[in-house]
């Protein structure tokens, strides 16, 4: 079939040149006895004109012409008339009079315009997502997403790493997240289950000697579709041997750069910052910051502590927190908007919010009276209160106090508008807790899973102090998004049975699930590490748009549905039959 | 954690240079108070030397290495003595004077040696599987199979493909194979299916306007597993817009050549034969020719009407055929040989095995006598019958004799040594039927799957004798196999409709399975088409070995059991309870 351009791709270099084009009609107007089509394909619009001194057939055929039909047009490329160059349209210096026009496929009028300017319900978008796809602000997003996918390959490729597929219909451990189970009909009364990531069969390769691999891969969690989350979504995996948590940290800050630099052509800085997860909490309330602005946490617990304000000093007492943020110029917030702010707080866990407004008097706040005078300056100066400024409190325990702080930080940078939303602000976490304790369970939990390695100093602390053990475990955060996690593993066969030990897993139990590591382990297994990127959750990012529903291509409603296909559906009761399952009320 | 150089990389050039290598010990021989050590990385091997008149230490710490010990050696880089370059390593000249070593970690006895003569059984590899992944005859697979991909989208991100990924959570549509359920928790009752190809999704994606799509992408079939099938397998897959038969015939040829010149550095021959598959049956009794040798079944019909034998001359007038082929040189067949051959033909169908050796004298065989004599020269002729050949003849219904001599074709083929292993014929089929009669379902399937186009000019069959109605479809084959097929896809919604018509398919199943394709078909659908190509097949073929598990990192047995994992197993019944299904006998 015939095309010699895309219409997108057409300039002035092609003025006279003969072009056959093909792609849908995107507008049509018919003015002075002409026709105007903006003939669109992937690479974009460009003018088409049917004169009927040129052809009047062609120009009567062009008449049948509605939005979104399918034709193939010849014509020749000419400069348009002075005073028509159109600037906001790479093609806007030409158009094709069209010499010859076939219609290959008709089009009911669309449900939406495809169109720039208006939105359709996100509901009709996923219905019509074909429609929806031809967008060019969400077409972007997937050739945005193609070029990241091929950067990354190229990095990797280069670097050594092997592109290695591993199963899709693995066992069932779940451990964190349920398992989307597939039941076996070969084998009666048994499950595959989807990976929820390819952990073990990369740390497998790894003994394997492979010594590095990586994969583009989907991964699989039967989760309540809470925020922002798709049942499957895909990673950027990888996994390599013989090195330490150095040389990944390095390789990857490496990747990252090379990859913005070749798909967006920002320059990072390097080295990225790095903050261990007590400072992120510390200085930030969560252990993924965003840090393109500043209102940092600030300790006040030792002024507190000599405080009259009961509740400050009761809260330190019993070996909480009271800490601070400076909300730069907010003093002017009317009693109902601090109530607003006081809901946040009281949302995310806390008992309440104390503030003091900062004025060229000094603090004005109805608990000012619980601090003497040289307190109140302490405090003043300790979150470099200036006149106009709001301090918010919050007093309790370290846990809430982060929570808290946390969100308000982020709130009130959004309401400050201290968020450059082109700025890339990526940094490197650290040093993250091996564990914690779960308290519905009663039972300690490893807070990346249970293969990450603790450092090599802590290891006494699992059998003293487990909680204070920290992991060789590491996240990338860009723009307070995690956009990737990993850590040096467990190589050796004696930490990782210990390890199923603390967690409460029992030997009969590790054996069942993971008698095959426990096994590989004690065959020469190297020291080797990862990471994992969320590919969706970056691209979303780099595209500047809100939800990954916008850089997947058939993504599912929180729900789990797939508002096109109207999968998942009921099946046919043979084929449960033949699974030997049956549905249950 | 340091490493300068791979241990299979070393060669006299860093003669003199300080190394420090990690890897695992392959072998261990003490040899005149000196240790050698042969050092296994992926990469390949090096000799390295503990001598304790370098460090006494050192030379007794390397007492403690055994079989698969993972070190880490440090040490010079040394001509080999005298008489004892080994010529066959690629690392063969030099050794590594190790000044340290450290023990990373220990092995215990494997159950197989990683040393490539002896081939441990399939399961005990299996089972075992990232000891197997040690061998250098198994690991050389993957890096084929990763460069192989790799080529792959190289070529197509050169050619304006876009890699787009599609959902493994679908729809269940069975059409064929059986689908892989997978239980939606938060819709109960409702499953979704694994994707036997994205079919659906890629053209969904043409009707989009991409253009160009591709992915290397899983897919499922839950098959009983005969002969070398797996339940996951690997496609790439890709679709291409505005686009006829011969465009993606010689883009995909064109990949094809590029990817075998990149990854085996073989130039094959263009254009690649094309055959009709009327003519690939006719000429080879398969549509999957093995071009490598000859061996061609020629039509011997006329003939055998006229003859006095009956078996031949019922089969014609039964509107069947005779056909035969040329067993070159195997006239010294014994009564016992010819018998087997005869049940090679029997175990396929046919009611028996006629044949006729020829001799100087001229055709000796119970048959001759049924035929005039100059009936029998014609078919020496035909077959090129020369003294000592074998003719072999078969007459039945067509399908009969296609499938009976296009087998013993391969058997004769291999017994004849007519193959060379090291040839790689390609060859294209084309205009396949678009149905077939199911004789148990007692109606049409598709051939090829029901979204392929019919030619044009067949159209008008649909409606009067639809088992002649040709599709635009196509396979790509590989000495014997086929390693990709595909097809210009239906574009209109009428088409499509009277396809499913045709199929049995009621307009409320149509529109329950595929109601979003009939009404994407009526947006504006360009004309659009694709292909598959089996990426394990391929590398299999390639890497020359018989089996796609030996390309597969993780395959599964013919049960589709995970040895090493010991996936699929039991679940928690609370698993099951959240699905609300239950199992039954």
């Amino acid at each position: 079939m015939k095309r010699t351009d895309y219409c997108g791709a057409l300039t002035a270099a092609q003025i006279e040149k003969e072009v056959t084009l093909v792609g849908w009609v995107h507008r049509r107007r018919d003015h002075g006895g002409l026709i105007f089509i903006d003939l669109r394909d992937r690479e974009g619009l460009v003018q088409v004109v049917f004169n009927p001194q040129l052809s009047e057939e062609i120009h009567q055929r062009a008449h049948q012409l509605r939005s979104e039909y399918v034709i193939q047009v010849t014509g020749k490329v000419m400069r348009r008339p002075e005073g028509t160059v159109n600037r906001e349209l790479p093609t806007g210096e030409v158009e094709v009079h069209a010499g010859d026009l076939i219609i290959l496929n008709a089009s009911l009028t669309p449900p939406f315009s495809i169109e720039e300017e208006k939105e359709p319900s996100e509901s009709l978008r996923l219905q019509y997502r074909y429609l929806d796809l031809r967008r060019k602000s969400v077409q972007t997003n997937f050739i945005l997403r193609h070029n990241l996918s091929k950067a990354v390959r190229r990095f990797l490729d280069q670097n050594q790493f092997l592109e290695i597929e591993t199963p899709f219909l693995t066992k069932s451990t779940p451990e964190g997240a349920r398992d989307f189970l597939v039941p076996s009909r070969l084998n009666v009364g048994q499950f595959y289950a989807l990976p929820q990531s390819p952990q073990l069969f990369k740390q497998i390769l790894m003994i394997s000697g492979f010594d590095r691999y990586y994969q583009i891969v989907r991964c699989f969690r039967d989760e309540d579709l809470r925020a922002d989350r798709q049942p499957e979504f895909t990673q950027i995996d990888l996994e390599m041997s013989f090195i330490e948590r150095e040389d990944i940290l390095s390789l990857m800050e490496e990747m990252v750069r090379t990859v913005l630099k070749e798909v967006k052509g920002i320059q990072l800085e390097s080295p990225f910052p790095r903050l261990t997860y007590q400072e992120a909490m510390s200085r930030f309330g969560v252990d993924k910051p965003d840090l393109r602005f500043g209102l940092e946490l600030k300790d006040l617990s030792d002024i507190a502590a000599r405080s009259e304000f009961k509740v400050f000093r009761e809260a330190v007492e019993k070996k909480g927190l009271v800490k601070g943020i400076n909300a730069k110029g907010l003093a002017t917030l009317s009693r109902k908007e601090l109530e607003e702010l006081t809901q946040e707080a009281t949302g995310r866990g806390a008992k309440g919010l104390a503030w003091m407004k900062v004025t060229p008097e000094g603090m004005e706040a109805p608990i000012a009276k619980f601090f003497k005078p040289e307190m109140l300056k302490e405090i003043g100066q300790r979150l470099e209160g200036a006149p106009g400024d709001l301090l918010l409190f919050v007093a309790d325990r370290e846990k809430v106090v982060y929570e808290v702080l946390g969100h308000l930080r982020l709130v009130i940078g959004r309401r400050l508008n201290l968020i450059d939303p082109n700025a890339l602000k990526l940094l490197w976490v650290t040093d993250f807790p091996l564990l914690e304790y779960d308290e519905t369970e009663k039972r300690y939990v490893a807070m990346h899973h249970p293969f990450t390695s603790p450092m090599d100093e802590d290891i006494p602390l699992l059998a003293t102090d487990p909680l204070r053990a920290r992991a060789k475990a590491y996240d990338i955060v860009l723009n307070g998004t995690e956009i990737g996690g990993g850590s040096i593993r467990i190589h050796q066969n004696e930490v990782q049975s210990k390890m199923f030990d603390l967690l409460g897993i029992t030997k009969e139990e590790a054996e069942a699930k993971f008698g095959f590591l426990l096994q590989a382990l004690q065959y020469g297994a190297p020291p080797h590490g990862g990471i994992a990127f969320g590919l969706d959750r970056l691209t979303a990012i780099l595209a500047g748009v809100d939800s990954i529903r916008d850089v997947i291509a058939f993504p599912k409603t929180q729900k789990g549905i797939c508002l096109m296909t109207n999968a998942p559906s009921e099946v046919d009761p043979r084929q449960l039959k033949d699974l030997h399952i049956k549905k249950t009320e």
